[in-house]
């Protein structure tokens, strides 16, 4: 649904809804999509979201709808039904979808429902439910299609025609021997153009890319993407077959990934999207990186504290020092942004560090020579005439700036482009603060520079 | 192939082809998948790439190694071979990924080669090549699988079993009317349970989301990755098929597009990863930015300028000066990084932008009052001996500082906020250059608050 449509949808509910209109919102409702109808309960007010759930009648669209929708609603709504709706709801969704809605009651809750819940699925979710977050068997799907290598291609055909349950994304065949270890897999293409005779052990491949239960879940996300799979099987240390990761799911995970990882280059987290966090927890999940710059902060003031008499004998030091810092920052951090998403993309060549990093510092130098210049010509053209009768010490002054812009940027740029690859090469996510290390390191070592040359070339 | 494999990977290939082990070589080259070999051509020195990518012997997986390579590695192959060679590697590869390559290369050449090759895909990659870059038409695969809303299943079945083309990624089996109009569709799966009378009219799926030629790639992308598809047919303005858009290339986009983002936030672009662009031409992409980063420096430089007198008083004030601007500058793009992305997600729901730009004020409020009161007490401490005769001065210096601090990171922290959803509202990507804006705007406006408090609470 365009953007055009889903606003006049969003128009047409609240409009309905305000009149009162069941039998009409029903209506729109029965005909939009989950997913839409799960963007839509984002966009309506407080009250209106479960008003607007209840409406929409059939259980498995409902469950749907839930599973879609951004956890602030999830929550919103879980809150409001009872424990016997919530396992209704449950009834209607896979295994791994069932278990992203339990994650958003609290524990006990959790653990009541499924209690509560007799069916075959509550088993295999509570043991969805023991595997770490973030692991390929807390994102898989134990509803897979798998027969043993010795059916035929006829009988293969027959179970599937049999089979009525609704299985996640049916596209592979996996082969199992007898004791349920992965064997091959075999596309549903293939079934149908071989032999009814032939056995899946004759037409299945063998060389299959699985993933283990424990292996991290961005992991299996960039094995699928670079094979261009469409699911991967998930297995246990004995190579036995226990689910499957479908790319909807992988789609999600590269999302949240790439979340995390803008999120982790400025300091903060994506737990600020929960509409609970209160002020608080968030502020707390930001304040380490803001110490950081704190404490930078706290030296820089040192720095000049230290260099006073300077300032204090030509005050119009001060005037360029946020300039010094600022360029020096953005280009810094442009160049981490760079090496962060390269490696991320592993579009940075292990073996070319050097040659990439002196690239960076290049453009810092670059860069900087001209903002130099330009400096130069505009403090001199600023303050020349203010003070006619310290001529040489403006042109010192205008000297002073530029090269400590030039400093500046050279050195932040190195700063930004080492930083990532030295958290690589340690084993910590290159994304992890960049952006606050970047700016601070430039903030202390930049006033330090400036400084430094200021007492060297100027009369102080 | 796990990253340890992978390393162990380039050290063998590196130590056989320093001595000469061409037989060796071959043969882990054959045992290796062409994703993983287009990583290897990345990993080697420059001229390994080209005699490491001629040994690989079969030439599909020699033309698949070359469509998975990264750009650089692409461009550096394609330089090195001629027209009938590339022409060659064309003819084993999928029509979108044909056009990929020939973007590489210069428009002549690609033109020349497309002359030469007498091929029924050269007319197809003719018209894919004509699409907008970044557009549905661009991305799709004009290879799918279609059959009209007549044919029997039994029908349907035979014609797949004869159609020994390799169709890219056949999990949907689309129907057309006799114009060749999208009618439905029908998963392989709905046909292998039909029984073989049935036509696909019976049993497909009439309501088909599709996407048009011209819509963006990133629209394509989120429709595919919301209601959990595959595929995506691709029609034209009268609704005829003209080729669908795989999960795997969506992928790619929602790569692409995070890439964009993350870029864009910093005032970048993802050009940069280019290897053939010249430093001169990474600077001039990024300079626009920090030109605006000179322009705020030099607009803060008037302001401390015009308070020089102030300075000149009490020099210990120019000290606070980058803590000041370095806190705000971190709260504002911890709160503009949150918007963005939540813009991106649709986390952020529109009708609640008062209590989500109010949460982030919140949050730098809080945060500013805590660090506010760490300064004041910090400040006290650092100067209250050293100059045990200005007292009352300290005090007040104190004060100045930390209310600074307070009012500079709620204005950040606003300003952070505001900003990605002011440009949502006028039709501008929110990503543009938030961080560069914030930071900037911090910088002039943080410094011009500073003294402005300096001049009221401080005998200047």
């Amino acid at each position: 649904m365009p953007n055009s449509q889903r606003k006049i949808l969003v128009d047409s509910i609240t409009r309905l809804s305000r009149r009162g209109a069941t039998r009409s919102l029903q209506k729109i409702l029965d005909r939009t999509r989950p997913a839409d109808l799960a963007w839509l309960l984002s966009q309506v007010s407080d009250p209106e979201v479960l008003k607007l759930f209840e409406l929409i009648e059939n259980v498995e669209r409902k469950a749907e709808t839930l599973s879609e929708a951004i956890p602030e609603v999830q929550r919103r709504i879980l809150r409001q039904l009872d424990d016997l709706e919530i396992t209704e709801l449950l009834d209607n969704l896979y295994a791994d979808d069932a278990v992203d809605i339990l994650k958003e009651v609290s524990e006990d809750r959790a653990d009541r429902i499924l209690v509560a819940w007799k069916s075959p699925e509550s088993a295999s979710i509570d043991t969805l439910l023991a595997y770490e977050s973030g692991t390929a068997g807390a994102i898989m799907s134990p509803d897979f299609f798998a027969l043993t290598e010795t059916t035929t291609v006829a009988e293969a055909i027959a179970t599937l025609q049999a089979c009525h349950e609704d299985l996640e994304m049916v596209f592979y065949l996996y082969v199992v021997n007898g004791l349920g270890q992965l064997f091959g897999v075999c596309s549903l293409r293939q079934l149908v153009v071989s032999l009814p005779h032939q056995t899946l052990a004759d037409i299945c491949e063998t060389d299959v890319i699985s993933a283990n239960l424990h292996a991290d879940q961005e992991y299996v996300a960039r094995i699928v993407a670079r094979y261009n799979i469409l699911a991967i099987p998930v297995v246990d240390e004995g190579n036995v077959l226990m689910g499957i990761v479908t790319v909807d799911d992988v789609i999600d995970v590269i999302r949240e990934e790439a979340t995390e990882d803008i999120f982790r280059m400025t300091g903060t987290n994506p737990e600020v999207f929960d509409d609970d966090a209160s002020v608080m927890r968030s502020a707390r999940a930001r304040m380490p990186w803001l110490l950081a710059s704190f404490c930078a902060g706290t030296t820089s003031m040192l720095v000049i504290g230290r260099y006073q008499g300077a300032i204090e004998s030509i005050a119009a030091l001060a005037a360029f020092i946020p300039i010094t810092l600022g360029m020096g920052g953005n280009v810094g951090t442009q160049s981490a942004t760079i090496m962060v998403r390269g490696l991320a993309l592993g579009r940075v060549p292990t073996n070319r560090f050097v040659k990439v990093v002196g690239r960076e510092i290049a453009v810092g130098a670059f860069g900087g020579l001209g903002y130099a210049l330009a400096l130069a010509t505009l403090s001199w053209v600023l303050f020349h005439k203010a003070a006619a009768d310290q001529i040489w010490t403006i042109f010192q002054l205008s000297g002073t700036v530029s090269l400590a812009v030039l400093c500046c940027m050279i050195f932040a740029a190195a700063i930004g482009a080492t930083v990532p690859i030295l958290f690589q090469r340690l084993g910590i996510d290159p994304a992890v603060a960049t952006n606050p290390i970047v700016t601070t390191t430039t903030d202390t070592v930049g006033v330090l520079i400036y400084f430094l040359i200021a007492s060297v070339l100027l009369p102080i």
